[in-house]
């Protein structure tokens, strides 16, 4: 892989920021199921404090994408669901499958809504991003205008999920997507539904949501695809 | 505040617990921001593992409560949206306000979708949130059976939002709550528009979903709030 001006790019600010998000995800999951006294808690805190203040030296504003971002391929490495550098995400890592995508993801317990299962929420969450990711799968793009989600049975923590999501119509700039969730050794029984309508903005509305933002060098670089829709794995 | 026993609660490990997770929201959103050099991220990366080593000696079945969260009041320290003690959250910190429920937060870019806009399905997971609280304000509580969102307007990153509920009808062990997204400083200007069914489950599927479930003393704890409606700040 090439950037623009041929060079290869250096792999290293990525490989070590997806370290972090992988260290930063482990301590989240363990901070919320750890049972050890509250001294070694603290201690925890004192470290985590000691790597901010070494993060805290130089910061992009948030006009200004990441370097990290390959904007060429759409795709976001700090996605707060399928982002391979953020630590929020778990990260659900979504390929193309068919006319769709597909994703596989356990949710541990730092996701808990009711206890046992899943925040209804964060179902929410990830299907969002499994819908728009099909929208872009499929050459299409847009932000979500529109988002229902069918509840049928709970989703448990700390179990193998698959999520899938299809375009199931479209016209103009005007997509409507549906998707599921269902345990990974019960695919065909069906947890959640979700139902999506994303809408491509008009060129004036795109330009006043994303006017000012500038890639890492300081040129404009409006996003083709503002729903970071094709953040899809190409496997 | 006293507990079962009548003695009064150790609030140090809260208090730890609490600590942590404030710093590791910090760092969190700092990995996203940063543009220090590589070797300063893995630097953090190591010191986020320490972190972990410390934690990982002892943890909780995930079928057995935190000892610290308070089941009298339904407050769950590590919800995912409302938590005190849970990184992921903003924290959103929901208030009784009139019939409904209020809160305020600034999401930061690590909850970022679009460039410079909020996720949508991060707006999804708070307002899921809220309108179980809101539920739960009302004296009733359920889990999520249906849950819509109609995106009018991008929600910004970076800036204070309010987030409002309230119950739109009950009948039964089914309520509908309703609520909305807006700027602090414009809350009269929708930017999100949210609508959730919530239904109380059955006696036979409570027990069928949270029989299992044990507080921190290994005592059967089902929830009386599985939706952890009830996860307000009394103010």
């Amino acid at each position: 892989m090439t950037n623009d001006s041929g060079t290869i790019p250096d792999t290293e600010p990525l490989a070590a920021a997806t370290d972090l998000a992988t260290a930063l995800r482990e301590l989240i999951e363990l901070s919320v199921v750890t049972t050890v006294a509250a001294g070694e808690v603290r201690a925890a805190a004192e470290l985590v404090r000691a790597a901010s203040e070494r993060l805290a030296v130089a910061r992009r504003p948030v006009e200004q994408l990441s370097a990290l971002d390959d904007q060429a391929v759409g795709h976001r490495v700090f996605n707060p669901v399928s982002g391979v550098a953020s630590a929020l995400a778990p990260p659900v890592r979504i390929r193309r499958d068919g006319d769709g995508v597909v994703a596989e993801a356990t949710l541990g317990v730092a996701y808990e809504g009711p206890p046992s299962f899943v925040h209804g929420g964060m179902s929410a969450l990830v299907m969002d991003q499994l819908l728009g990711a099909a929208a872009g799968a499929a050459g299409l793009w847009g932000m979500t205008a529109h988002l229902e989600l069918a509840y049928r049975r709970p989703v448990p923590v700390e179990t193998p999920l698959v999520f899938r999501a299809s375009i199931a119509e479209h016209e103009g700039r005007r997509s409507v997507i549906t998707g599921t969730i269902a345990l990974a050794e019960s695919p065909e029984r069906i947890l959640v539904e979700a139902r999506g309508v994303f809408v491509q903005p008009r060129p004036e509305k795109a330009e006043a949501y994303f006017g000012s933002i500038t890639d890492a060098s300081g040129r404009p670089a409006p996003p083709r695809r503002p729903g970071d829709a094709a953040a899809i794995l190409e496997d």
